[in-house]
């Protein structure tokens, strides 16, 4: 797949242009996934179903010049695999009826087989690796270990996090013990998706950067790296690209560039040039994702050019080592059509 | 008042020890403070009766050894006397009946002359000037021009700020009418409180984070310049210092460096450190405010020594130039004997 300028800029080759995708490109934005959705019932129930999972992936890949694909999932299930029981409620987003509360729920939790226990998601891979257009390159994908021990612990999405908070500063050993547990699912997961046929693994941070500086170095940062590496180690014979997005994480850019992957995402509070000043990895973001929603055509080739120029002056007039993205997942407001113009801005003012 | 640790401090003076306050300081953790509040029947009622907002800000420095008053009110006042019903919902915030939706609704916002349409502030502090122990200075405070128009748009809280930005990616100009008008309104509101008696003021920039760095200098970083530079010019005969913070602002420390400010306030998520190589402001800050709600003391304690021990290397083995705060506002679930344990630990740890 030599003729992907996605795989091509991650691996360090020469790109004809800035590749771009988009953050859960795949999502309520497009007409045609609301249809599927609504065929599946819930939203559960098409993570779950691998032809309707692989649909909705394909969507927007046959809409609009994307560079790469990312497999329809959700990073839930995983801890829903090691037993807690998931469920959605319209406007609430996910919760768990069995969160995470002492040292016996974290014995409790099952050591995961990937490929029995979440057969679908590598149904839905092969099915991709089948469908998708060769040159367009599949990106497999898990939370990070905090932010899944987030939701597991608070039950739901948290304002404060009061309650994974109270494990940081008074039950570190506990905290410690559970996201042992789930760095070792999360890369055996990965793993399977590696050998389902992803071409690129991404791990999510998306509450990493609720933690001070000396807790995101112990309680993310550490398990981000532990995954990593157990990866790598079990599969020495393959050289897969990973991407690490905490966001908020701009702070911690010269933290996270020890990590053993290939790239850092990084979100719009941060501007490209400070990014490139503080990292050699691959950098991918970080325009803000409203502006996909509020914005004009005119105000979206302007801003792509801006950044694209941010960009190349800070990194010795070139444009390399640069994936363009969003700065967080495309919202459900996002108008399609301003979409095409991003992606089609991209490539034209990034043209080598 | 220079038997205050904390206006020395301010205004680069020596200190015997390293002052403390807290974001929030009058609020639900204290039950003396849910007494009054009940009393006052609503939170509203509760800003604008004098006699209640200063017993509700004499509470904490009653029961602690603080090193600073805050008076007690809402950053939403000041859109309240521009021309906006404000009124607020149990568990969900404050809310606007009649946010601004065009330049009409701009048109429309009252000039406001302090001392008339917030009289009942500038009466409570006066009271707090009479009431408050000598040596307990009294800060002042307003919302940032940024973070009022967000609540003045959006109408409320909000998740991605969606309104606002499109008035930022759509309507810039529009944007900036709006800003300046807050920001004259802001200005002189502040003026007022120092004529009233305030011995510092402060800026709180609570959504600034959520922009880009650009966006942040156009629509934020503009505006509180903007405040600072019209208070010191309407009353050139005073020279009272001034704290700007900006939540989520730590990556921008040497673009808000550039104010004329004496202090920024910093949120947990920026090692006080890494805050000190990107200013040669006075810092205030930062510990995570969910510690005093989860934490134990020992854990407390080792906290505090870990934060002034950073701040001392990063500093040329000193620990001037440094208020001790949280870095967001007390949470209600705060313990009190845990905010008594931290502020003698920073007290006893950081003894010149």
């Amino acid at each position: 797949m030599n003729d992907s300028n996605f795989l091509n800029v991650l691996t360090g080759k020469s790109a004809s242009y800035t590749p771009i995708w988009l953050m859960r490109q795949a999502g309520r934005y497009l007409p045609e996934y609301r249809k599927t959705r609504e065929k599946a019932g819930s939203f559960l129930n098409l993570c779950k179903n691998p032809d309707l999972a692989t649909e909705v992936t394909l969507q927007p890949i046959r809409r609009f010049g994307l560079d790469a694909s990312i497999m329809f999932s959700d990073i839930l299930v995983v801890p829903e695999a090691m037993g807690l029981q998931l469920y959605f409620t319209d406007g609430e987003g996910p919760k768990f009826a069995n969160p995470i509360k002492n040292s016996l729920d974290i014995d409790m939790l099952k050591t995961i087989e990937p490929e029995l226990d979440l057969a679908y998601v590598m149904q839905t891979i092969r099915n991709l690796k089948q469908s998708l257009p060769r040159n367009i390159p599949l990106i497999g994908f898990s939370g990070s270990p905090w932010t899944l021990a987030c939701y597991m612990i608070e039950g739901s999405g948290s304002k404060n996090y009061e309650k994974i908070k109270s494990w940081v500063y008074a039950h570190p050993e506990l905290l410690h013990s559970l996201l042992d547990k789930i760095a070792i699912a999360v890369a055996d997961y990965l793993v399977a998706q590696i050998k389902a046929g992803v071409d690129t693994i991404m791990l999510f941070d998306s509450w990493g950067g609720v933690l001070s500086t000396t807790t995101f170095k112990q309680f993310s940062l550490q398990y981000l790296e532990k995954v990593l590496t157990k990866v790598q180690l079990s599969l020495p014979e393959k050289d897969i690209p990973s991407i690490v997005f905490t966001k908020g994480g701009g702070i911690w850019l010269d933290k996270l560039n020890t990590l053993s992957c290939t790239a850092l995402g990084v979100d719009w509070t941060i501007e490209l040039s400070q990014a490139r000043a503080k990292t050699n990895k691959v950098l991918q973001g970080n325009l803000d994702p409203v502006m996909l929603s509020v914005a004009n055509f005119d105000t979206i080739k302007c801003e792509v050019g801006s950044l694209l120029d941010d960009y190349r002056h800070a990194n010795n007039g070139s444009l390399a080592e640069h994936i363009f993205n969003l700065g967080h997942g495309i919202l459900p407001t996002a108008k399609p059509d301003n979409v095409a113009c991003l992606i089609d801005a991209v490539h034209e003012l990034s043209q080598r």
